[in-house]
């Protein structure tokens, strides 16, 4: 068995799109994307991104299509095709292979993405798996993260926190709730949350040049961060663990107050729950209120790659 | 120094490009791509594609970059932006990563090329780069392996084999090239010569269900290829070398005979050699006619992966 061998049973599997010309099978794809052409690429590796030893690979390939609709998701747009590179371990990498595809697959046909291309390796290194999504605006316009105003309200999607207890290999990519949104709403500024509230709020506040305060009451706190003060005894408050976990995958996004009246108003994305976190500030503070009126500094504790 | 600190330098030094509307950091870019967005994409391992203890990491960075404008050089596309993905070895991976896109800016300055985004990342295993890069038609269409007819003459450009002495870290990708080709004359199908010459071609023989017939004598063998005989010892003649080692970067592509014939008299691709090396047949047969008039069939043995 070998990569060409892979190759024709991923072409034959492959979810196709109305929008890709060429797709699996020459030397690039082509994608029609008169409306313009949103771009993003994630690299998982085994050992960092997912633990293959303790993981269904099925997850592991879900995972790594679903953290780059996050992202398309995050700029309000329609993810049209994905590009998967995989460095597969040489034994068992066939196997491994099909049942990451699986995953991929799965989760391509429910968003209705294309995979569309890729790059197939083995090697003696740990799993390592980079997607490339393409996808479109829209809306006329995208959601970036430097139009926050003062005054705006800070909203995020769903519950944060204690992503690692699994949600982080199961979340739902909102796609459709940021279309949503951006279809009824005027959205300032929008994020996916990857690397924690506070890291990711954080990007929102510097590239829009203002600050933030939140309100610890209300973060909407998941029952997985809640749990995890109990199982870990580490000393991390559960609201700690809202404003500092990574992998939530939820929106977090600002709006006029008015607006933000309306959303809450409306709930056009329940079941999915909404809520108003805080407020953007003019000066370039970023602080959380307690549950006591005491204000502190958010500190950026969220997951980073550190390097030397 | 972190991620943030890295990716901060990244988006000082990128080379930006007009069609880049968003460009590094924001979820995802923005690409202004009316004509159709190629895209490709290519994974590069430590200890697979290069051997970073006997290696500059610039000329690293330079091959990750490059294969990716070789494949949409093979559409006749116009590179446009590229996105890159890195695991970094946790020691030492600030320096190595600054290295490694020093080499993938130069080569991207020359080819106007944007870096528009990616992902950094590091860990315990061994570097790994993934490169996609996105362009657009350079004409009105692209060039697909699928449209080889029978009675094509078979062509390339530059020289064959011997790569792995140092041309894969330092080959030209022939994104200029391919657009001569295709502005001045009909390209039937075109492919990179990445996997060897009797791997690739394959692909074009197999999309478009004809066979082909080369010439031994025609094959223009490079001088590493020619050494490595002398060198290793290893029983494989220059012709093989040329027939079966990867990574020439190098185009192949079919025409009509009198399209061939005025190719090679207008010389428009000077002082680059370009070489008919055989003819498209109308059965799935490839052969190659050797130097004493037998013919023998062309046995796939270009590098691939190997799974189990």
């Amino acid at each position: 068995m070998s990569e060409l061998d892979l190759i024709a049973w991923i072409k034959e599997h492959a979810p196709t799109h109305s929008a890709v010309t060429i797709g699996i099978g020459d030397d690039a794809a082509l994608l029609n994307v008169p409306e313009g052409a949103l771009v993003t690429t994630d690299m998982l590796m085994d050992g960092v991104d997912f633990t293959l030893s303790q993981t269904d690979p099925v997850l592991v390939g879900r995972k790594a299509l679903a953290v780059n609709l996050s992202d398309i998701a995050a700029m309000a747009g329609i993810p049209k095709a994905a590009f998967v590179s995989l460095a597969l371990p040489r034994t068992g990498g066939m196997a491994l292979a099909k049942q990451i595809y699986e995953g991929i697959f799965t989760l391509a046909r429910e968003y209705n993405v294309a995979i569309a291309g890729g790059d197939t390796n083995s090697w003696d290194g740990p799993l390592v798996i980079n997607i490339t999504a393409v996808g479109t605006p829209a809306q006329k316009r995208v959601v970036v993260r430097a139009k926050a105003e003062a005054r705006d309200w800070i909203m995020v999607t769903g519950e944060l926190g204690g992503s690692l207890k699994g949600h982080h290999l199961t979340f739902t990519p909102r796609v459709r709730e940021a279309q949503v949104l951006v279809a009824r709403y005027d959205i300032h500024a929008m994020i996916d949350l990857s690397d924690g509230l506070a890291k990711d709020l954080r990007h929102i506040l510097e590239a829009s040049g203002v600050g933030a305060t939140l309100q610890e009451t209300a973060l909407p706190i998941s029952a997985a961060a809640r749990a995890m003060m109990e199982d870990l005894k580490n000393g991390k408050a559960p609201w700690e663990h809202a404003l500092s976990d990574g992998e939530d995958f939820e929106l977090c996004f600002t709006v006029a107050p008015e607006v933000g009246e309306r959303i809450l108003e409306d709930h056009l994305l329940a079941p999915l729950r909404v809520s108003k976190i805080g407020r953007i500030t003019p000066t370039s503070e970023f602080v959380i209120e307690r549950l006591d009126g005491t204000r502190q500094p958010v500190v950026a504790t969220g997951y980073h790659h550190t390097l030397d």
